[in-house]
């Protein structure tokens, strides 16, 4: 009989124009905001101006801080935290991809607690977080779930270390403002990669060995958003039902890794990305994730054919056989946007697999328990070398 | 393009044996509890000893308030408030089916507050609730959806008003307890008008014109757990799969309602059960629901269409002729469980159509206007006339 734990205190505000409410929902949360963004899209969109006017509205002062770079670093982290704390900020707002949204989380934790943001990390020195300044996420792509999760995940560069973690209530953000009109000047490239990252949160989800009804449930209906409509987004950014049916997809991909969360492969895609910081996270998802599947095929086939049957709609019965054609498409499926790169097109060499796994491994133990079949460190490294 | 607004920061944690967990989860909510329950079923079944027992092992003193009856009234509510008061407790812990919770929402907002529960209500007073004691939700039946959403019906029997309201964060449960093993005991005819609460919620939602596709697929999921298993659980109190089964679809309703919510045929419910206490609730709906469906059906029948391709299954590619079936559907399974009941049959006078309509248009005013065709009083009326 299946278990089921929810908790989402996140109020979700989503829709087209729905940036524009932000006064109605920041009111009271404090007096003068850090806006955690990246160096060019929000302020050539004129959405960062936006968000100024509207905190403004609310009688909200705003700092900006806009060093955020893709797969953010905790250098970064620690510098915005210092900026919070020097401007004596009381608010956090992410705004922009999922790296502007996980750093305003750390940045919060960090600015709020004092120290460096690693140091309450499980892999710092687990440090005990007391609080954090309340969050806001304005995510500006459909991927990365970090407006309906508490996690966030940034780089250590020092020691190799692309470490996702949540701070349960001090992280999820208090509103999430989820505006697809915001999405459509993403690049087609980009906006692959993101909704790719939400496919795989689902699948990953509904693969989980703790995989439930309600995380299911919002599983196969995100995932069949992806493959509904992530053609035509790709072949028109412009196309609002599209952005918005993937911006939906996206949410509901990050509540399911809230109720349930992800398996082994996120972990293994964090060794890619963080050996090579230049591999988008979507990417290597779509890199290992195939190949993943049919490692752990014996574990995983029969809700690997419920998973077929559902998002590609394949009628076969026996349950080994369809979940050999559900790969088979997913393959199929990625190669329609060029996300078959194996890993040596990745600038990654075989040579470093070993200490990949080590590192991904020590960091992301609970994920290899979730995966069926509990994987162990020698599983990733031949996960790794069968994606090569 | 639509739009969805999502906020439930109540913890569910959903699965048999949970109640054992009670401890883990109360912790430092509070020193002193009172506990609201009805007077026979969670004595009979040794869950009121388990639950001051798992209390006690959190440190949390007792006080138990026994005096609930099904449809709960005002008077009710303020007796507890005012033991609350007397014994200084800090926590209420809603023991039991729907009316439990309820007056356990409706003794938090009272007794922190002070006055009448009514005063704080939209049609009492309307006095601001400047706060309320944490609630703890343990539901003993599968389809008040309380555990999930802040809203509590209480009948004021002076004024015939059975008023449903909620007061935001303040009436969400802190945390809510769903354990099938506790609805065991459930006989047969209340298994089948709670499961039938819980697919109205979820019914009403789909339909509801701010549906959206968040509550739609947890709707349709919802429903479709009840139609699958309420018939086992009807013959076989037993089944502990069935019975998670229909307790994970009343859990699914109930976050339907706090997503999107009901429309008007919960509205003219609350006439027929604020008329006759002796009305249950969940046969109040089927015995409006069909009739309610076909009333409103040149407004609503696409949607409709769906609900019955997809819960029961309808090959019909032609919407007017597949909603046509639909309800048809609905009836005969409605028939399965002896809920085809007209009102003439439930001690109801015609001649009471008119203030009954004249009420409840006042409370729900707004459940006519989340209606498809936004219905008016002399529909009402109307309705009521067909389900004679």
């Amino acid at each position: 009989m299946f278990e089921i734990f929810s908790y989402l205190p996140t109020k979700i505000v989503f829709g087209v124009g729905k940036v524009d409410e932000l006064p109605k929902f920041v009111k009271g949360l404090g007096k003068k905001a850090l806006i955690v963004t990246g160096r060019k899209s929000t302020k050539a969109s004129g959405l960062l101006d936006r968000v100024i006017q509207h905190l403004s509205a609310a009688g909200i002062e705003s700092v900006v801080f806009d060093k955020i770079t893709p797969n953010p670093i905790l250098e970064t982290v620690d510098e915005g935290a210092e900026v919070a704390i020097k401007e004596r900020i009381d608010l956090i707002i992410g705004l922009g991809g999922g790296s502007a949204i996980d750093s305003a989380k750390a940045i919060s934790i960090a600015a709020y607690n004092g120290e460096s943001y690693w140091d309450y990390t499980r892999v710092g020195k687990s440090l005990k977080a007391k609080g954090a300044y309340p969050i806001i996420a304005i995510p500006t792509t459909h991927g990365t779930g970090a407006e309906a999760d508490p996690f966030m995940v940034i780089t250590n560069t020092k020691t190799k270390e692309k470490l996702g973690q949540g701070f349960g209530d001090l992280t999820f953000p208090k509103v999430s403002i989820v505006d697809p009109e915001t999405m459509k000047t993403l690049p087609p490239n980009q906006t692959v990669y993101t909704s790719m990252d939400a496919f795989y949160h689902s699948l990953e989800a509904f693969i989980n060995i703790n995989a439930n009804p309600y995380s299911d449930v919002l599983a196969i209906d995100s995932m069949k958003r992806v493959v509904s409509y992530l053609r035509i987004a790709y072949e028109n950014g412009e196309d609002l039902e599209a952005r918005t049916q993937l911006a939906w997809a996206s949410t509901e991909a990050g509540i399911t890794e809230t109720i349930t969360g992800v398996v082994a492969n996120h972990a293994l895609e964090h060794g890619l990305s963080g050996f090579n910081e230049k591999v988008v996270h979507g990417l290597g998802l779509c890199t290992l994730g195939p190949t993943f599947l049919e490692y752990i095929f014996d574990h995983a086939f029969k809700k690997i054919a419920v998973f077929g049957r559902e998002v590609f709609g394949i009628l076969e019965y026996d349950d080994k056989k369809a979940a050999y054609i559900a790969i088979k498409k997913l393959w199929e499926f990625q190669e329609v946007f060029k996300c078959n790169i194996p890993i040596r097109k990745l600038d990654i060499s075989k040579e470093d697999f070993e200490e990949m796994a080590e590192i991904v491994y020590g960091m992301f133990k609970e994920l290899a328990e979730v995966t069926p079949g509990k994987l162990t460190k020698e599983d990733f490294v031949k996960i790794y070398e069968k994606a090569y």
